[in-house]
């Protein structure tokens, strides 16, 4: 007899971390049983041996700037952020795509990969106001229950010295935004206090969490990062407070940066990297060891900031540890965690990960071990959405996707 | 009137790096004529519209250390170059497959990722003796006219400090090896005099070119730089001899770098990276600017040594353009060329890329450009070796491979 809920779905035959081969029964979106000896049926997915492996999330991406869908552009920008912000709004004008179009592709693109939740950063600035915001909200009311989308208010242009964007970020989180963003609080804006203050100020009310773009260098930037610490802990905003890229944390010396961690820690700053390319890469190992939330990122996808990257979060996984110099198993096994487990748990999602009472967002690859993977960054064979198969062989599948 | 040479091969409607469609005419392995007006032919290989691309050339590999073909192995080694060494030496015993297998396995990637040529070191030391070299040349002669492959004798641990490897590097070279290796003179071997004595010496007398493995960092390295140059330079070596790595490099003075590059580019020395993840990059467009000839290679792929890499040249330039920050069209142009032109000129192959009188070793990808080939490193649709067609859409041509 086999008398399964309308709701229950059984992936059989999956293989977890530790090598045992597993069935998991999903009830309303939700694991049920794993390794149970219930009765086989013809609709249940065959997963043939492929390894099991949380979902992945991925923490910083910027869906309005991406120029995926779009014919090739070639990199104009000069080196510094400033070059970079003036480049990009030059070039708004003659993208040919909407805001809501590229950002579905960049979606998409995610999911297939293996990526059902992320958090995106929208930049907000005296010109385009709220118009990336809204065509971002489109994207995001088209693709849900498929991709969970976090927002981020983003003032990519300053937040005190570009006219209005106090306001406009205002506006943007009385529409539903999650987050508010802040930037370089003195290397944009020139001033720690009153950056701050606003961002904090917005935070508090609006009941949202807060993530700040730090690319101020060296001991500069780690004073910042102690100032946003203070903040976090005085407001008990721990768990909701990210500061993104942190490279300052990658060149100070080691009585500064066990000072800085530790009020990371004791606050509960999240520091998220995208393990960057040119840029010295944040002390990951020492960060997590002090008690520091280290989650990751894409970041910049092909737009008018890098020509680089795929929206791969395995991919990013095996940049971040090719970075760090994680060649372990375990080090390896890091790398993943962050581009899974960790941006999670900074998104407010602490039940990732395959276990009983966990929503069944996972993914299923051709690949022996976790650290293979991590790798060798296979095709996603499944990417299962809360118990429903949204892609495989990375492919969307369509009837779960057209909006 | 259809009168082509029976060896006369037509490619019909590849895309040139400057958009150009052409059709390429291939006689005898060279390519004839680019963009003819030639009758067509059931025979011809139509490239709809794909981006023609030079093959690539892997300028550093160790076919003999890969674990390609086994189980995954979990890294093991410490973080030094010496215990790496021992670890490496320690877990030789319980490989399970040939080092002429696990060669021919990384050949075959290799070749089905778009690398018509490479150079691997092969160990030789007191325990392996020759024993590593002949399975690399059995490896080597089962893939002939496919993949070209130069050795170099690699004295992995030691030159003078282990016994009779002296003796062992001049049997390889009698046994027709193209370039004799080195390692770290004063790290590994502690004597800079006596390891480049032994190592030219032997170069003098057999005629062969020079490679040296130099991880040995900051002033220490250039000096042991500087020093090869002067050998180089006395003995007429220009344009064969190589530095592979040369860490120092990224961390000395602007002035010391001057002075060594100056004297790299007099003597003729290439020096060879890539793209390490954890190690600070050498600053390859002030190398070259300098006069420096710099190529790149894949170096550890899945071994003792690291578990990364994948014998995919295109993601090795877009890991180096990555670490480099190389953005624009130009920048990722010259990570390009490290993996295709420059190697091949390390390689003694000065005449490589798609024109007129060179040998027809291309590849055509999806893209739109170069550039776009390189950040997205799309699957080889076709690998063209001497104008013979050895891969398609990342597969082997089984009737090209049997050995």
């Amino acid at each position: 007899m086999n008398a399964r809920s309308a709701k229950e779905v059984v992936f059989r035959g999956g293989r977890l971390a530790d090598g045992r081969l597993v069935d998991l029964t999903v009830r309303d979106g939700v694991v049920h049983v794993v390794q149970a000896a219930i009765p086989s049926s013809p609709d249940d997915e065959d997963l043939c041996g492929l390894l099991l492996l949380p979902a992945l999330v991925d923490g910083h991406v910027h869906l309005d700037k991406t120029f995926l869908g779009l014919p090739w552009r070639s990199h104009r920008a000069g080196p510094t952020v400033r070059h970079r912000i003036e480049a990009e709004k030059a070039g708004r004008g003659d993208l040919g795509l909407s805001v809501e179009r590229r950002a579905l592709n960049f979606l998409d693109r995610a999911l297939s990969r293996g990526t059902v939740a992320l958090r995106s950063h929208v930049d907000i600035d005296p010109a385009c106001k709220l118009d990336h915001l809204h065509g971002v909200m489109a994207a995001r009311e088209a693709r849900r229950g498929r991709i969970d989308v976090q927002l981020v208010a983003f003032p990519q242009s300053g937040l005190l010295t570009a006219p209005g964007v106090s306001d406009l970020l205002d506006a943007a989180l009385r529409e539903g935004v999650e987050l508010v963003g802040g930037i370089d609080p003195i290397g944009v804006d020139g001033d720690l206090d009153g950056h701050l203050d606003a961002v904090f100020g917005l935070a508090e009310r609006h009941g949202v969490g807060v993530d700040i773009h730090l690319h101020d260098p060296g001991y500069q930037g780690a004073l910042e990062l102690r100032a946003i610490a203070e903040r976090t802990r005085v407001l008990g905003l721990g768990g909701r407070v990210t500061v993104s890229h942190a490279f300052a944390l990658a060149t100070i010396d080691a009585k500064t940066l066990a000072i800085t961690a530790e009020a990371l820690a004791v606050a509960g700053v999240t520091i998220l990297t995208n393990g960057p390319g040119p840029t010295p890469l944040i002390p990951i190992e020492t960060l997590r060891a002090a008690g520091v939330a280290v989650a990751a990122g894409s970041d910049n996808v092909r737009d008018a900031w890098s020509p680089f990257g795929n929206a791969d979060m395995l991919e990013r996984a095996m940049l971040i540890a090719y970075r760090a110099g994680f060649r372990t198993d375990e080090g390896l096994a890091t790398a993943l965690a962050l581009a899974t487990t960790a941006s999670a748990t900074m998104m407010g999602r602490p039940s990732h990960g395959l276990a009983v009472g966990h929503v069944a967002d996972f993914i299923a690859v051709d690949a022996e071990t976790p650290a293979e993977a991590v790798v060798d960054r296979p095709p996603r064979a499944l990417v299962v959405k809360a118990g429903r198969v949204v892609a495989r062989d990375g492919s969307l599948v369509r009837e779960n996707v057209s909006a």
